[in-house]
C-alpha cells in the first residue's frame, strides 16, 4: 500500500494570506476540474492516452521482462541504455531511486546486478568513455526508439551494432534489445530482421508516458527493481483518482492549485525533493511537465504559449544555491517539495564540538532529522514570506510509492493540459528543429529548408565579443 | 590565449524582430552600463569583491596547491570534498569539464590522480554509499566552510573526524585538510588545535564567487587540472572586462542584455551547453546568479523582488525534454547556449541503414558534427520563433578558456548587480531557514523564534490528500 499524501495547505490563503490561493478561487475551478477529470477519463487508453492502461495491462509484458531480465542478469556485467528524452529519463529516475549512489563501482558481488548506464546524449566524449568502462562483449544494449527513427539513438545503434559485428559476427544480435513500435518505423524492421529480443511501446504511449511501460520497466527489472510493485502503486494512485469528488483527488486538485497559480503569473515549477535518491526524479518530472504543458495553441488552434518551466532542485544542497532567490526574489514560482520521512539507512552525528555552541546543538542527532529539520524549516520560512508551496509526502522510497508518484505526476499532467485545453501529447516545437539538422546534413528532401536556413540573416561580427 | 566568444546576434530585433532588443534600448541603457563597469571597477579587492583579486593574488597559494596536490596524490585513493553551495559547485564543475565522464570508475593506473567526490548534502544515505566505496584510511577530506558553522558541513567532518580518530588516532590529522577563514570561525580554530593543513578563503570572497580560490582550486589540482592556466585564462577575460568601451565588454554587454530581458519580463535564465563536460558548469552558474541577484530590497532598501530563475539544460539531451516549451511556450526566457567547437575525441557513424533514408544521412558523419549540427538547428529554430538566445564560443575544452568563461560570468554577475542596484553578495533570505533549523534543533538563543514556530497555522487535514 502506497503511502503518498499531497499536503497543499501551504498553497492557500489560509496559510499564506494575500500571495495564497482563496476558497472562492478554487470553487471557482471545480466545474473545470470535473470537466478535466470527465475529459480524461473519457479517453482512458484510446489516442494518446494508453499511457493510462499501462498499469492494468502488462501482466504477460511483466512475465518477458523479467524472464529477459534474469537471462541478462545471468550473461552480462554492463547494460546500457540507448535513447534519449523519455526514453532515457525513466530508467535514470528509477535507478537513482532505488539503487546504491555509487551503484557501478561497486564490485558485482555487492550489486549483484550489472551495471547500468544510461547514454542519452550525442557527445563523443561520452561515447568513448562508455567504452573505457564496459566491454562491449559482455554488455546488453538496449536500443530505446519508438519510431526507429531518433538521430540520436540511431547514431548510437550504428556505432554499436558495427562494433559488435566485427566482434562477434552474427552473434552479435544476443548483444542487443530493441524497445519500439510494434508495427512502425526502422527499428522493428532492423530487429526482425536481424533476430533481436524486442518489447514494444504502444502506439498510445508516448515518450514522455513511458517509464511503466517496457521503455522503463526492462532496465528497472535488469537491476532487480521490483515492477510489479511499481505498477501496482501506480495502479493504487489511479484507484484513487478516479474519485468523481474532486477535492479527493490529488492529482486532480495538484493540477487545479497549479492551474491557478499559472494564471497569477507563476510562471515556473520547481521540483525540489529532499533526498539524493529523488534527485534524477526531478528531471523525469522536468520533460513530462514542460514538453506536455508547453505549446503555442490550444485545442481550438488559438495562440496561447501555454506552459511552466520545471526547474529542478535538490534539498539541503540548493538552499545553498536557489533558495535566496526562491525567498526574496520574483512572486514566481510554485514549488513542490518531495519529503521522504523514513530513509534507508542513517549516520548519527557524534561528540566532537563541545566548545562550539553553533554546531555543538547538532550532535547526537542524526542526519535523516537533520535533513528533515531542514525541509522544515525551509518550508516554514518560505511559507512564511508568501511563497507558493505543497509536498508531496511519503513514509518511505519502496517501489510502491515510487510507482504511485509516476501515476500522481502523469495525472497532473493529463489533468493539467485538460484545464489549459491544450493537446498534451504532441510536440510539434521541436519538429522545426529536427527538419534544420536534416537539412545540414543535406538529407534528401530538405533542400528547401537548406535554402530558407541560407537565407537566414547571418551572424554579424559586430555582436560577436 | 582562451577563445571565448560572446555572440548575441540572436537577442536583437535585427535578427528576432519584435520580441528582440532595439538599438535604442541598448543605447538607452549605456550610461547605466559604464556607471556598473566603474561602481565594479571602484571596489575591485574592496568589502566583498575580493573575488576579483583571485586571478592576481594567488601566486603563493598556487604554489602551497600544488605541493600538497602532490603529497595528497601520493598517498591517498580518494579526495573526498566536504562542503556545499559554492564550496562544492565550482570543484563539480571542474571535475565534469576536465576529467573523463566515468573518472572514478577508472583503475588508478588509468585516472593517474586520486578520485573525487564532493558531498554536498547531508542526505544519510549519501553518507553510507560514500564509505562503501573508500577507505577512509586512505582517504583525504577536504572540509570546506568559511565561516566554520554551516550546519551540514560540520555534521559531515564531526562523523568523518570520528571515524578517522579511531581508526588513526593522532594521525588522523593527517586526513583532514581544512578551507577556510583565517581568521574567523571554528574550523579555523579545530584546525589549529588539531593540526591540520589548512587554505584560507579571503574574506572578501563569498562562496559563491570562490571557485578560483583554494576552495576550488585546491580539488582542482589534486586530480591534475592546470590551476596556473584557469587563473591565466580567468586575467585575460577581466583585462578584457577592463575596457571603457562598453559594447566591447562581453560580460557588460551580456548583463546588460539580460537586464533589459528581465524589464520585459523574460524571469527565465536558461544556461544550455551542448557539452556533456560542461552540464554541472551549468549548476554553478544556476548558484551564481539566482542567490546574488535574487534579492528582495535594493541598496536604498526599496522592495524590488529581483532575480531571474536559471533553469539548468543541457544539448542535446534537453532538445527532447525542454525545448517544446523553449519553442512554444510563453516568451519569458533567455537561454545561453555554450557552443564547443572542437570535442576531445570523436567517433564516426558507420554506415548500417542504407534501406533507411531517415537515419543513413547521419552514416560517414561524425558525433561531434551531430551535435554541433543539432545546435545550430535548434538555435535556428527558437531564433526563427522569437526566442531570445545567445551563444558563448570556444574553440575546445581547456582551462585556460574555463578560467575566462567562470570570470565573464562572475562580472557579469557582478555588473548585473548594479543595474539591478542590488547587494550582489549577501543572503538574507537564508537565514530565516536556518533559525528555524536551529529552533527546531533546540539550540539556545532560539527559544522565540521556536515559539513563533509554535503559533503558525498547523497542517489541517483538509489539505492534506
Amino acid at each position: 500500500m502506497n503511502t503518498i499524501k499531497v499536503n497543499y495547505n501551504n498553497m492557500l490563503s489560509r496559510v499564506l494570506g494575500s500571495q495564497g490561493i482563496t476558497d472562492k478561487q478554487i470553487e471557482s475551478i471545480v466545474p473545470a476540474l470535473q470537466q478535466a477529470r470527465l475529459n480524461v477519463e473519457n479517453n482512458r487508453g484510446q489516442g494518446m492516452q494508453g499511457w493510462m492502461d499501462s498499469p492494468y495491462n502488462q501482466d504477460k509484458a511483466v512475465q518477458d521482462i523479467l524472464k529477459t531480465a534474469k537471462d541478462v542478469q545471468s550473461r552480462c556485467d554492463a547494460f546500457v541504455v540507448l535513447g534519449i528524452g523519455g526514453s532515457a529519463l525513466g530508467a535514470t529516475a528509477l535507478f537513482n531511486a532505488f539503487k546504491h549512489l555509487y551503484y557501478n563501482e561497486l564490485p558485482r558481488k555487492t550489486r549483484k546486478y550489472p551495471r547500468l548506464y544510461v547514454i542519452d546524449n550525442v557527445d563523443p566524449e561520452r561515447m568513448n568513455a562508455l567504452f573505457d568502462v564496459i566491454d562491449v562483449e559482455n554488455t546488453v544494449f538496449n536500443v530505446i526508439t519508438k519510431s526507429g527513427s531518433t538521430s540520436e539513438t540511431m547514431s548510437q545503434y550504428l556505432i554499436i551494432t558495427d562494433i559488435l559485428e566485427r566482434k562477434l559476427g552474427a552473434k552479435a544480435k544476443d548483444n542487443i534489445i530493441a524497445t519500439t513500435s510494434a508495427s512502425k518505423g526502422n527499428l522493428i524492421k532492423l530487429a526482425k530482421e536481424k533476430g533481436y529480443t524486442t518489447f514494444y511501446i504502444d502506439e498510445g504511449v508516448g515518450g514522455r508516458f513511458s517509464v511503466l511501460s517496457p521503455v522503463g520497466l526492462l532496465p528497472a527489472a535488469v537491476i532487480g527493481i521490483d515492477i510489479a510493485k511499481l505498477l501496482e502503486g501506480a495502479r493504487e494512485m489511479d484507484e484513487k483518482c478516479k474519485n468523481a469528488e474532486v477535492m479527493q483527488n490529488p492529482a486532480l486538485v495538484s493540477a487545479g492549485l497549479q492551474y491557478i497559480a499559472m494564471k497569477q503569473g507563476k510562471n515556473i515549477s520547481v521540483m525540489m525533493p529532499y533526498a539524493d535518491s529523488l534527485k534524477y526524479f526531478a528531471d523525469w518530472y522536468a520533460q513530462l511537465w514542460a514538453e506536455s504543458l508547453g505549446k503555442e495553441v490550444d485545442k481550438n488552434g488559438k495562440l496561447v504559449n501555454a506552459g511552466q518551466t520545471p526547474v529542478k532542485a535538490l534539498g539541503v544542497t540548493d538552499q545553498h544555491s536557489q533558495v535566496q532567490l526562491y525567498n526574496e526574489g520574483p512572486f514566481d514560482k510554485v514549488i513542490t517539495f518531495i519529503e521522504v520521512k523514513n530513509f534507508r539507512s542513517d549516520v548519527t552525528i557524534p561528540n566532537g564540538c563541545k566548545e562550539y555552541p553553533n554546531v555543538n546543538f547538532l550532535c547526537g542527532h542524526s542526519l535523516s532529522e537533520l535533513i528533515n529539520n531542514e525541509l522544515f524549516a525551509t518550508r516554514y520560512n518560505l511559507t512564511r514570506r508568501g511563497r507558493m508551496n505543497y509536498t508531496i509526502e511519503m513514509d518511505e522510497i519502496n517501489e510502491c510509492n515510487i510507482g504511485a508518484l509516476i501515476e500522481l505526476l502523469q495525472l497532473q499532467t493529463a489533468y493539467a493540459g485538460e484545464l489549459l485545453n491544450i493537446d498534451a501529447y504532441n510536440q510539434p516545437g521541436v519538429e522545426g528543429g529536427k527538419d534544420a539538422t536534416y537539412a545540414l546534413f543535406g538529407r534528401v528532401g530538405y533542400e528547401d529548408k537548406a535554402a530558407e536556413m541560407e537565407k537566414a540573416p547571418a551572424d554579424d561580427n559586430n555582436y560577436i565579443i
